[in-house]
């Protein structure tokens, strides 16, 4: 904890001009919390989520526990043998986290929950296992009890394992906006559980595995070729490690995923700096999502959108032909899509356009550089987004090369 | 801006056991915000308030600006002059901010208009006029849009120039209780005007004064036989100096209370540390506060625990007679009440039990070493409290001896 300073420059003594003294607060605080691959939350033997959070010497065994519904159904049972193994005494909200009920009203119920249970802070984090819209309601919700509570995370989906589980930002929806309102909160400590994605639907994990892609493409050569080896049987064994060597590259995959999205977020964890490479395949998707409801998952909109940029990239001579026919290779084999109807010349312009008035005025566009670097542009025309369009489909319709 | 670190620790390869990776995430965000005197913000050459929080070049001249409807009614003309004035389009949001008001509720109704509104974050602080309630209103709604929205501080109570003006905490009641929910947030800048005082009721002016004791108490002997010398003046005059002298002695008593919370705040921005002297008259006095409703204002109630705890102190040899005279002389001075009927010794006990419960498990109690200086004790007793409570009691029904 470096304190900061306070400095003052005073200037009230004299009677005949007004009092203009002025203080200058300045303070530094520290954020600090782990990520953590652990194999089955829900093992008896496996201490990690009953000791999630806590510090050792005075941690009770009361926990409020957040679970998304779905997510209930499926692995009520075992958290509850699990609860009960270690002793503790919990209350359960139960709550229909989807993209609909992702709004203040949720984090409502969730506050009142928690204010019913009477939470001891630095003793009881709570807990939150779901997917993505469920641990942005949960971080939302604990930001603001007491002006911070601390809270676990446990991602059930793969968004939320290479994703919303490991960053600091919560939100929810508000006015029809994605995201509109929210905090940037740390999550004491985020455990990271494969295991779950045994129950997660194919699209659903297609979904997780474009932001993969998306951090391969502009930092990670070989987490893209790991991709491309294993991207068909990750998807077909739910990243469950049948084998050895499907084991090895589930985990592998993870890991990189999460080192990649994380090496970029920390420096950069209150998105201070507006050059954000994670912003890849977010400068028109969430024009594209919008336009696509409900067609498009979030995952999609964003591969439409890296389809695009490849495209782009490839005929300012950043990307090769090769590499080009590799990743739109690479996110057929994902089963990600890579156009659709509404993703029209004027709605790419418009969605520039905000982008660029979100990023104070400047495109500030990652563009990649072969497979595995990026760029940041300003300047890329609307021209060049129709002929790009216009490639994608095209490239779209025909055959794929030394596809698996 | 501290980078901070990514650290992993890495256990993956082996795979007869399971993956344990982890990743330690540690960042560093320096918050940095001023303070200023500025005599009359709605003069129409005091660029002041147009200028909050711009950083010079690419500034605009919209502004999103929420007031207290009490602080419009009197001071709205002249808001409205200032901003033609200096070509400001703006949109207003006149907000019922009262105690009972301060709700989830009124700060969504902020967060619509701030979304209809549509704002350049970067270019165009969110400005807020009014007492404590409406800064905490304003405060986290600007928190929880777009996860951070700049925002500039412009109270208009006492208690708003020393106090909620001053620091970084926002919030709301819920459920029944006292700033449940917020955030902590810095205003890019807090500009503390004095005019504003003209209009306040006497008793606000007291209740502001309370605070100011508070801190003359615990640090600022200075302060203290300032508010000996001139409290009354102070009061009859709204602290707007109709002489030389009071002048001197409205800008002094101000700079010193606020410069006196800020060297308290910074290095404790985010009340990690539970020691807080600022906590000295907030041990006992959110019990009396409920139980004396709607009896009792905020600082009358800290009032009531600082008569008490300067009872305390006395007897533990800590206050001399003198000075316990010249404290609860002080308090009559500032029409301040030093006792009230529920504040009986069960409530006492009840609210020590609470207090110690809130600072994780001891009493951790600020006590005056005299006048301006304090420390803190964790062995404070129910028959000290009756004591205390009675001797107060007694010492309420004697004259003041040396009292103006
Ligand atoms: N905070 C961040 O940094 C961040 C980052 C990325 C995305 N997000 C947010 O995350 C949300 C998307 O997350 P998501 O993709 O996880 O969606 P989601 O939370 O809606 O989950 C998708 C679906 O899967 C179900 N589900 C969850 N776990 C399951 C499991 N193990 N088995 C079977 N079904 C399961 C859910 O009930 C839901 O129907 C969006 O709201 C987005 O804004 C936040
Ligand atoms: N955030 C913090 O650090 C902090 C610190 C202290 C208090 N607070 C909060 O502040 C609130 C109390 O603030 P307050 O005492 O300013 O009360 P307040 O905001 O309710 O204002 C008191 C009354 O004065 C009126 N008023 C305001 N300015 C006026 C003016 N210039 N002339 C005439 N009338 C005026 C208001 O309409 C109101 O009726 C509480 O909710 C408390 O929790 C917050």
């Amino acid at each position: 904890m470096i304190p900061g300073n306070l400095t003052v420059a005073r200037n009230d003594d004299d009677l005949t001009s007004p009092p203009t003294t002025s203080w200058l607060v300045e303070a530094t605080r520290t954020v600090s919390y782990s990520v953590s691959v652990s194999r089955d939350v829900f093992a008896l033997d496996n201490p990690s989520l009953a000791t999630a959070g806590t510090v050792g010497a005075g941690e009770t065994r009361r926990r409020f526990v957040v679970i998304d519904k779905v997510v209930h159904e499926i692995y009520g049972d075992q958290l509850d043998r699990y609860l009960r193994h270690h002793d503790m005494t919990t209350r359960l909200c139960i709550l229909d986290a989807t993209e609909q009920q992702k709004t203040l009203d949720s984090a409502t119920e969730i506050l009142h929950g928690l204010d019913e249970f009477g939470i001891d802070r630095r003793r009881e984090p709570v807990i939150a296992i779901g997917g993505g819209v469920l641990l942005d309601l949960v971080g939302l919700a604990s930001s603001l009890y007491r002006r911070h509570t601390p809270f676990v995370r446990v991602p059930t989906t793969l968004i939320g394992l290479v994703d919303a589980g490991v960053g600091v930002k919560t939100g929810v929806n508000f006015n029809g906006q994605k995201n509109r309102l929210g905090t940037y909160e740390a999550p004491t400590t985020a455990l990271l559980d494969r295991n779950f994605l045994r129950s997660l639907d194919r699209r659903h994990l297609s979904n997780g595995l474009a932001e993969i892609l998306k951090i391969a493409l502009i930092k990670d050569p070989e987490l893209f070729v790991r991709l491309e080896e294993s991207g068909g049987v990750l998807l077909d064994e739910h990243m469950q490690g049948a084998t050895p060597a499907t084991e090895l590259a589930a985990r592998e995959v993870l890991r990189r995923a999460v080192h990649g999205m994380l090496e970029e977020l920390q420096p950069n964890l209150w998105e201070t700096r507006l050059e954000r490479l994670v912003d890849y395949g977010h400068s028109f998707s969430p024009a594209i999502e919008m336009a696509g409801l409900p067609d498009l998952l979030h995952g999609e909109a964003v591969c439409i959108d890296m389809a695009m940029t490849t495209h782009i990239a490839h005929r300012r001579g950043l990307v090769s032909d090769t590499e080009l026919g590799r990743v739109m290779n690479v996110m057929r084999l994902l089963e990600l899509p890579v156009h659709h109807v509404s993703c029209t010349p004027e709605l790419l312009v418009r969605a520039l356009v905000d982008t660029t008035r979100h990023r104070d005025g400047l495109q500030r566009l990652p563009l990649p550089v072969g497979i595995g670097d990026a760029t940041f542009v300003n300047d890329v025309s609307a021209d060049e987004l129709a002929i790009a369009a216009e490639s994608v489909v095209r490239a779209a319709r025909t055959v794929p090369t030394g596809a698996q």
